[in-house]
């Protein structure tokens, strides 16, 4: 029988399903394929509703000795709202369900509704509501809605031959963190806060989306992000791996344990950083707003192929970050 | 430690969570603790958007071994539909999410998927995202959107003293099939089907929630449903035991398994018909529509307290149906 990682492990298995369940439905501006969902409630210029969607799964996403129920609960809501933001949206209501073992303790559900409502507070979402049912596996389904005017919207597909492309924040601590943890190490607070309490951009996306063409959240490394915008957008793209940015801590990790800080940057997850392409003038305009953005490489033409270039001008093809059941 | 099942089951929980997040936004109409989520997006007369999620568990709330993939999507969508349809409202779009096992068969998720897409579009859905994920045990997290205009919204909280209580169809007969299949006997095809593939009534919904005054679909028996009325509400209910309609079929089951088919009404689940509390006038209107409909009691003083009458005119406290984790 055909497994899921013999059709291309999660996106082939997404294309796929994408091709199930197409309709016409005129209203639907950008279904499967982006961070959220686009839909159109009323003529403009009234904004679209986003929708967006992620599950967390025990000893998958996250770890009970690694992280306390708030930090989980925090966590769940932030790489829901990072999907908001990515759209260049403001994101409004949260639905979130939780699958819990039979004899869960009632402190940790409500600890981990303490860190929902912890971040939704923070970003004005109010938590309207959820399912709660039994299963062997603690499980946290978070749906996430909010809105953006049709004019700020940021698709995957809005890249363009010629932009630039940045990030706002370095990359791999998350990752950098889960390798030291996994080999009896001690991860420095900045990374177990990266990790246990990784932050969404929604405070610079606002400045970023009025100017920026494609954009999209880095949740599976970097690698994986800069194919789907390519994909999306057919183009190509030219990674500097000199220009990506990294925290100390992720290299002095990396001289730890005797492997390559860019692997995690470029396929470790759950960065929370966005990625977007830009057109050069306009780089300066959002940095001249207070926001600290990193370019990393560039926009090209399909034909050129999606590259990463190392020092001394070496070509590889870029990695394509983490990709579940494979 | 104090356990779910010590601060009263999925219903505690779900109370004291409810508390956790509260939280002033004046567009919320309804959050926490009803079949859907009531925001309004727009000043009136635009139509209230309406949000409901359910997650349904492998081994749990589907097994593989009775009934297929395209079985299980289908009663996956169904089921949310049928909160939407409790609203009085008219489901549009739909996210849904997947936790599947390392080694999941790609032939299983693209019939789940088809079985959710021929649901959705029997009924005007367009399913627009959703997240894969893996994870040990089998999971599908659905979110459904849908619309309904201000004055057809239905809530559990609108029952008034003097309304009868109907229900839209015959009760019980999921819980029979599984009953029946949990001791190694054959359910009637009629089971069967109201396990396997339970439809919605969204086909009825539009006709009652016009007269209606509240409206809850009956999700986890009709105890339950009527308790949740009762307590949003704040009235009381006294059911009509002999009034309960039972399918010929459910009746057999009972009688083979030497048990009472009313406990399968009462406390069963996932019969999907709708309840609803009615004006006595009302009634004849809605039956004038060609809609089937079943009186089963009728709704009282808060004072007068919940109760079952059986037939002898005896009254028992109703039963207050299924509630995970007790």
């Amino acid at each position: 029988m055909v497994e899921i990682k013999d059709i291309g492990g999660e996106f082939g298995l997404i294309r796929r399903l994408a091709r199930l369940v197409q309709a016409a439905d005129d209203r639907v501006v950008q279904g499967i394929g982006d961070d959220a969902a686009v839909v159109r409630m009323a003529p403009a210029p009234a904004p679209y509703l986003l929708v967006t969607t992620d599950v967390l799964v025990e000893d998958r996403h996250f770890r009970r000795r690694w992280s306390t129920a708030e930090q989980i609960g925090e966590k769940a809501a932030e790489c829901n709202i990072s999907d908001i933001a990515a759209m260049g949206g403001t994101p409004l209501w949260m639905v979130a369900s939780l699958v819990l073992p039979t004899h869960e303790k009632a402190d940790w559900v409500q600890g981990l509704y303490r860190g929902l409502h912890h971040s939704c507070r923070r970003h004005g979402i109010t938590i309207i509501g959820g399912d709660t049912t039994q299963g062997a596996t603690a499980t946290i389904s978070v749906t996430l809605l909010g809105t953006v005017p049709p004019e700020l919207l940021r698709l995957r597909s809005h890249a363009r031959p010629g932009h630039l492309l940045a990030v706002t924040g370095p990359l791999g601590g998350s990752a950098a963190a889960i390798a030291l943890l996994s080999a009896g190490l001690a991860p420095s607070a900045y990374l177990m806060e990266k990790h246990r309490t990784p932050r969404c951009r929604l405070d610079v996306s606002g400045r970023i989306a009025p100017l920026a063409g494609a954009m999209i959240d880095i949740s599976d490394g970097l690698g994986s992000e800069v194919h789907h915008i390519c994909t999306a957008s057919g183009v190509g793209a030219r990674v500097d791996a000199a220009a990506i940015p990294l925290h100390p801590d992720v290299r002095a990790a990396a001289r730890e344990l005797d492997c390559d800080p860019l692997d995690w940057a470029l396929s470790g997850g759950e960065d929370f950083e966005l990625l977007f392409s830009i057109a050069p003038d306009d780089m300066a305009r959002v940095q001249r707003t207070g926001c600290e953005i990193f370019p990393v490489g560039h926009v090209t033409d399909q034909a050129a192929g999606i590259f990463l270039q190392s020092p001394g001008n070496r070509q590889h093809p870029l990695p394509g970050g983490y990709n579940h059941f494979l």
